[in-house]
């Protein structure tokens, strides 16, 4: 029997906040993880709602099987506005206390990480996070459960798009998602060769804009692909499209919106292997005594990140490849 | 060497309209088709605008290589605005005798062959058309070119999106192409186990839409996929959400629109076989002394079908397929 | 309530056999037809196996969500030893009884359907079969449920395969399934450029190949594949492989055995609206009194075969197949 | 003008060795850098062959557009048995002298590193390495070109197999790539759940894969994936399976070899921008005056590592993947 330091009997895992793919592999590796420490897992359903609700099931390690390859999340996720309330976590807490839960695993983004932040100072319930989102903007990890996912379902769509765009010449604006990190956009849009890349991090001006399709134009380009990150500044890719179309009226311009086809799909391997290893490690991380921490992977060693900086610091583009993508985009 | 009873020695082969998947692996049976039965095949680049601008090419069969599986047109397609004047197609048919052209093939919808229809009548071209769009809505052939493609990535994204509309509870409406055909729709919707179809052909009203609500919620579904076609007559996706956000207030809705992804990526092994017959067909109708015909597939075998039929009437929607999928949605 | 001529009020529903794509597809059609005409479907796990060691469970309509998308079989399969018993048959009989249930419906391929003739003629337990294999090669339907899917399967490997042949300058040998059968072979070989495809149906000499090999050098191709049905006559792929080799020392030929990736995988909206449909037919065939046929699907229509001709004919090749696979190969 | 230390006027890029996906994404930066810095570069045919007969062509920035999402590589690879002799890489050094050719790209694996060094040895071409190798064993960076893809490749197969394996309660042994390295191997293992992962790197004994199905059964797994790496200590795929069945006759034991779908397909987003990032580096690393080093990414950043370390030197396993494994297969 492997050592249990902490000696937790019960364990309760949700996850929380938009989903990602990924998820369900994050949970099965807290599931088995808890079975081989010899700790009871409990399942709480519709993030945190469901510990208000007591919307709870124990889960042994067989009732995840066939879940490693599989989107979404089976527990359900959800944004609860009830836990916001301190009246609501207190809710939480007797829930947790009536089901003699000791510890949770919280798979979530910056926001569920805050509520159960909260929960520990206000009602003592120790966590260890797992950073479950797609848009990969969580300090102290490099990649987030679910990012590698979505960059490839973004870059087949793009390809599929091109085609189109080759076949008939024009100017497609393709929006992908990131409110506040442009990782979505800056990675799919060098993959896919795109002619340049709006991201929130980065001040473009529609002048710039313009100066890429000058230098397309001159180069003898006859199609191009303009990935756009939803939280850019410059405007909306149906703005950009408007004024393009205004600025080149020979251009046939169109616009697309991928949308929540980038929230889906089985997760690639580098997903289900990061949240596998995330999954262990937070169970061995709460087993060794620690809390309030993110396990997260860096240069591929697990590493845990006191929560408040996991929320208060991002992850910073990375310079090189702005660079990388206007030397082969210009061309 | 093969018979060619009608002496060509020289086709052209343009692709026109919207593009397909599918579209390359019928120009590579038409060149390689041309070469087996010894006649040179010409490439027309853009449509016929490329008529009209001698954007004409020899192709030889190894210029077609690699190409079975590419999405897109190599060929590169257009709308012409002016083929539709008569001056258009008199510059278009001085092109055709320039280069000695005898007769064409011409792949597209509709438009494209209500051009080729024109073009011979007034300037005597002969030609055979091949059914090239996404909308199967073209009479006289079970397939046209693309269609199968699409079907399976329009279900691959909502079997994404259904991820995350199950993880989160939620109704998506999802708008796929179709302007006045409601096939990828109901196909698609029948494939994902929507909860309800809409289609141009059929009217629906927006209480059987709330009926459908009312079942599934008297079911215990938590969530549901609505699919629409473009051309619906119900209203938009995004007035289709709005009037159900406001007679359910509790649920979480949500639209999406799949554009242009559509329209790409590989074709499919049942497009790529239909392109490759119907490509063998069109040049194989020419040398026997066809013209202003469709070569299309009924019932797996090659039939001609004149092109003004092809143009005038619709394929129909299967009214068996609207039982199945409300059979077998409703529960 | 719809009607339900023949009363029944329990029917049973197993996979048995090589499992293949829509399968689930077709049980969760059967499951919802039974219910919307009222009647208790039951599953029966592991085929025929099941019925004689009472492995069964009752379905509702909500049991079989979120499956129409999955490959393989949730109720499992088997090929069982003791059904083929007339003592195997009784028991499996008793079971039948025990739970009240009235008709079977059985998907799966020749073999399956033998089963259900047998128990039908010796113990009087009406059934409809749904052809479910990816080999196609049963009599009565266009398509059997899984060929499809597989079809794209192993285009995708192909695919795939051909980077790497043509990177290399090498000659591929690809064995795909089809023991009896060479659809599989040959639409794939058509979809995939394939040099030269061998199947049961056709007698292929050495010379033939060799004289491809010949020809497809004077084109001056420098990369080929062939696709090779496990049943070809000629000899396996690894003894096509050693003959090439000996005949022309320079090739560099490799062999890839698709195997069992070909029965796997997410169903292609082809296959789960064909299997959609056959469900809902065998349920509605079975309350209309028919017994011991096939629902097939024939030029898009419903057709009811005979049980002892889909055994005992079989699909045909279709011969201008093989004419446009040379045409086009062939440079 | 950006600034060319080194002044160089003539860089040539071959791939070299078994191709793997990103290599023409890695030539694509190659080019396009080259140009941008106002160097011509020039495109070597069939790896190190290509030197030796002269088949080389100038590759302007246009030539390779549409190749960043397309597997193989479109320079063609070879292994070359005239490059190892003196005489060989002689005649090399005279084609790059005629040409005017200053450096060399070298996109591979240890083979092609080891040819290049000795070129730069005896004849004075530097040269900067690309790893591209599907098997992740070159020390010196966290992935190599074509990986990640592969992972993915793998992956999806093993998802097929696993929806047959479950259906029929089958074992399966499938081998995949990896002669010397164990990464494909561990990766997918731990992606697609599978029992049991034999790797070259680790001495695995029968008794520990017996142990691990005795485990099993206790657990009440019904069915189960093996993944072997091909190089593995214990046996092939084939003799293991025959001992399996020996020890246990009651399995249905089946036996897949992956196969050389391995190496094709189009990139992933990963290796789209691993490998335009080391094509950038590579030039500009040229430019800068480094030479016989190879340019690798390590915890996300661009770092160059002297040739005969990326040679002699491999990347280990990490023991911590092991340990996740047998966590979360074993239950």
């Amino acid at each position: 029997m492997p050592e249990n330091n902490n000696k937790y009997k019960k364990i309760g895992v949700l996850t929380s906040g938009g989903d990602s793919p990924g998820m369900n592999a994050a949970l099965r590796a807290v599931v088995r993880t808890c079975n081989y420490y010899d700790i009871n897992c409990y399942g709480i359903r519709m993030g945190y709602d469901g510990l208000i609700n007591d919307h709870i099931v124990e889960l042994g390690p067989r009732s995840v099987k066939n879940l490693i390859n599989k989107g979404g999340t089976e527990l359900k996720s959800a944004r609860s506005e009830e836990f916001r309330t301190v009246e609501g976590r207190k809710k939480a807490a007797e829930t947790i206390k009536k089901h003699g839960i000791e510890a949770l695993v919280v798979i979530g983004g910056d926001g569920s990480f805050t509520g159960a932040m909260k929960l520990y100072e206000e009602q003592g319930v120790p966590f260890i996070g797992i950073p479950g989102t797609i848009d990969n903007d969580i300090f102290g990890t490099d990649y987030t459960v679910g990012y590698d996912t979505a960059l490839n379902t973004v870059a087949e769509a793009i390809d599929k798009i091109r085609d189109t765009a080759t076949s008939h010449n024009r100017v497609f604006f393709i929006e992908v998602m990131g409110r506040d990190a442009g990782f979505i956009a800056l990675n799919t849009g060098i993959a896919t060769g795109a002619l340049d890349i709006l991201i929130p991090e980065e001040k473009d001006s529609i002048e710039d804009l313009f100066q890429s399709f000058d230098n397309a134009k001159k180069k003898g380009k006859t199609s191009s692909i303009i990935v756009v990150a939803e939280g850019d500044k410059l405007g909306g890719v149906y703005d950009l499209a408007k004024f393009t179309k205004m600025k080149y009226p020979e251009f046939d311009v169109r616009v697309t919106v991928l949308g929540h086809i980038q929230r889906g799909g089985s997760p690639t391997v580098a997903d289900r292997v990061l949240a596998s290893r995330l999954g262990v490690a937070a169970v061995e991380g709460l087993i060794d005594g620690r809390c309030c921490v993110m396990a997260g992977m860096q240069s591929s060693k697990i590493v845990f990140t006191p929560i408040e900086e996991a929320i208060k610091k991002h992850n910073e583009i990375d310079k090189e490849l702005i660079k990388v993508s206007n030397i082969l985009s210009m061309q």
